[in-house]
């Protein structure tokens, strides 16, 4: 049996979407910057992905720029509306368990003279409002915090987050890196007074290589990519029409029937939690139900080290991820896992399981028995040595 | 009849590269960056695209960064050299007849302190080496110069180039954007005393989205996207693994029976330039034969308005360009047909025909059999107007 439990690093491309691709690769495969038909064509398939993610979002067609990625979007958000709006002030705030592509890119705008301030988390991930809103000041331009975390799901007050910015300085910008959020909730920027909102094709049954970023009308922003003035000069390149449509094809399939999907994927996860709970010396860090993300369960086999269960899992057939596998880093410690305050023990023996909407109970319980089976044989193995 | 020749604008993806696509998203669809073995699959496609790629160029694998486009492989170079290099000096020179990702981007760096050459080109679409020579300083830190333009198949001269560059101040790094040249020319970066070469995959048969930057290893370079560290940190976001399998399976196919291919796209072209030199009041922007790219051909239909021609032939199922259609500024004039010298008349009748090594002498008939109907039609059309 084949159990793929590692959706959060990127999931395998679904039958619709890759019939979309293939189509724009080898019918409509015209540049949709060109004149003639197979350029209006090819044109007509971006424009409908960008209505199908601005419908998604209920925003404008117009507030939707394509990227190449999820790591793209956050550094054309951040980079691009830091420089953007540097006359108004210098200050940005985010969180101590962002992902790479955020906390890196905070480095990068600290050295060009921006300054930055982390808000801590507590042992469940999420940050203190009151940090937040003394945080705040008028020469505070952004605030970026992402919508769930990648590596223990857990799911950012986001609309708190909202409120509290408008309260304090309605200039500030509300940034969020929702790329492992997008798919899991309904998200309505708007209704969240969020203005720049990050998302990752390959997260949900989308392809590599595209992503987007909502950016509401009214904000200041510089492209990242600069050349031909393609999407109103916001992103400049060939628009890669098969991402965008394949984009747009895995949104539409991933909000349909979407209420059932999710409700489905609490009850796996639920029941994966409380079975995995239910072991000696294992740590689940995650919660159970909504009060974190669907997809993520986040476990510390106390007494094994990460990399020796992950292997021996994947030697059954099972394909889990050790930190948050997003990075090319891969021995480099988990920030998030850090800063909810993990002994060092459980840090090296933290392994991710992230489920699809394609995941089912029997994966779970094949997973399940097989940890049941393994964490006696490997406990003794680490104390023999 | 469907005659393709907008092939600089993007071509059709080929059978090998749709199915390697196709495995490495709904089979091999890890991430790399997985410690599992779907990561450690997925891997192999990138190593193994890079080792064509490296191979093609006779490069060393390291010296590749895969990119999302050739527009971000420009930004790339230009941007991330300066960036790097600006404590050695300030002055960067390129020609009047970039493309726009160059062009624009030269234009940003302006406005960061950064001074730009701009050379002059010949009727022919060809820089002044003496004025490349006299122009070249101790703060030159950067020469960018295209290999063949994308509007007339002007080849400029890069070998003579790199030559003269590391005469005159061998610290100076020659970036050559490689677009339209790479598929159509064997490149040897290290022979030609290019330190950096920018490649589209979409226009060779490979997919959009995805392109790569050589550099040397000696030269400083950073990042322009930033986050987990891909790529040795000089292109982070997760490897667009079907991109990038697509591009190495494109490279290999393009090269393959290479000559042979080359001389056939010559002898084509030939044949279909005085075919239309014949025509009355028609003017080839292109050079014949080896003095220009074997692919682009650019004629100005004296009398005949550049959208109404291309249009008329639209009707036909003859998809040609009008200016570069690289840009989404579709109806912006074109620098470079400007640069060589056309008239305002010759400037507004300018279409270019441009052709992959799949276009057949069957299709050259059937355009210059339209060609020849619908030219003395349009042009008494305008006389009436």
């Amino acid at each position: 049996m084949e159990v793929y439990l590692d959706n959060s690093a990127t999931t395998r491309v679904s039958e619709k979407v890759k019939n979309i691709i293939i189509k724009t690769m080898t019918e409509d495969f015209g540049n949709p910057s060109s004149l003639h038909m197979k350029g209006v064509e090819a044109e007509r398939y971006v424009k409908e992905a960008r209505e199908i993610i601005a419908g998604n979002l209920k925003v404008k067609d117009k507030e939707i720029i394509f990227t190449s990625c999820g790591t793209e979007s956050n550094n054309l958000a951040l980079i691009g509306m830091a420089m953007a709006n540097k006359r108004q002030g210098n200050h940005i705030i985010t969180t101590s368990i962002e992902h790479a592509s955020v906390s890196n890119t905070m480095k990068y705008l600290k050295e060009q003279g921006f300054d930055i301030t982390y808000l801590k988390v507590d042992k469940e991930g999420h940050i203190d409002l009151n940090e937040l809103r003394e945080a705040i000041n008028d020469s505070t331009i952004i605030v970026s915090v992402m919508y769930v975390n990648n590596e223990i799901g857990a799911v950012e007050p986001v609309r708190e987050i909202g409120k509290i910015i408008k309260e304090k300085n309605p200039k500030t910008i509300f940034h969020a890196d929702a790329i492992q959020a997008f798919g899991k909730y309904k998200i309505y920027p708007k209704k969240l007074n969020i203005d720049a909102l990050s998302v990752s094709g390959h997260k949900i049954h989308g392809p590599k290589g595209i992503g987007f970023l909502y950016v509401s009308e009214g904000i200041k922003i510089k492209p990242v990519i600069i050349g031909g003035g393609q999407q109103n000069g916001m992103r400049s390149g060939t628009d890669n029409v098969p991402g965008i449509a394949g984009l747009g094809a895995a949104v539409k399939e991933t909000y349909e029937n979407f209420d059932e999907k999710i409700k489905r994927m609490y009850r796996l996860k639920d029941y994966f939690t409380d079975n995995i709970m239910s072991l000696e010396n294992v740590q689940v860090n995650s919660k159970k139900g909504e009060l974190s993300a669907p997809h993520i369960v986040s476990v510390s086999f106390i007494g094994v080290r990460s990399e020796v269960m992950l292997h021996a899992l994947e030697e059954r057939g099972i394909y889990v991820s050790s930190g948050s596998a997003c990075s090319s880093n891969r021995h480099g410690g988990s920030a998030t896992l850090e800063s909810i305050g993990l002994s060092r023990e459980a840090l090296d023996s933290t392994l991710r399981f992230s489920f699809s909407d394609n995941t089912t109970k029997e994966e779970l319980d094949y997973t399940i028995d097989a940890i049941k089976e393994l964490l006696p044989r490997l406990r003794v193995y680490v104390r023999k040595k």
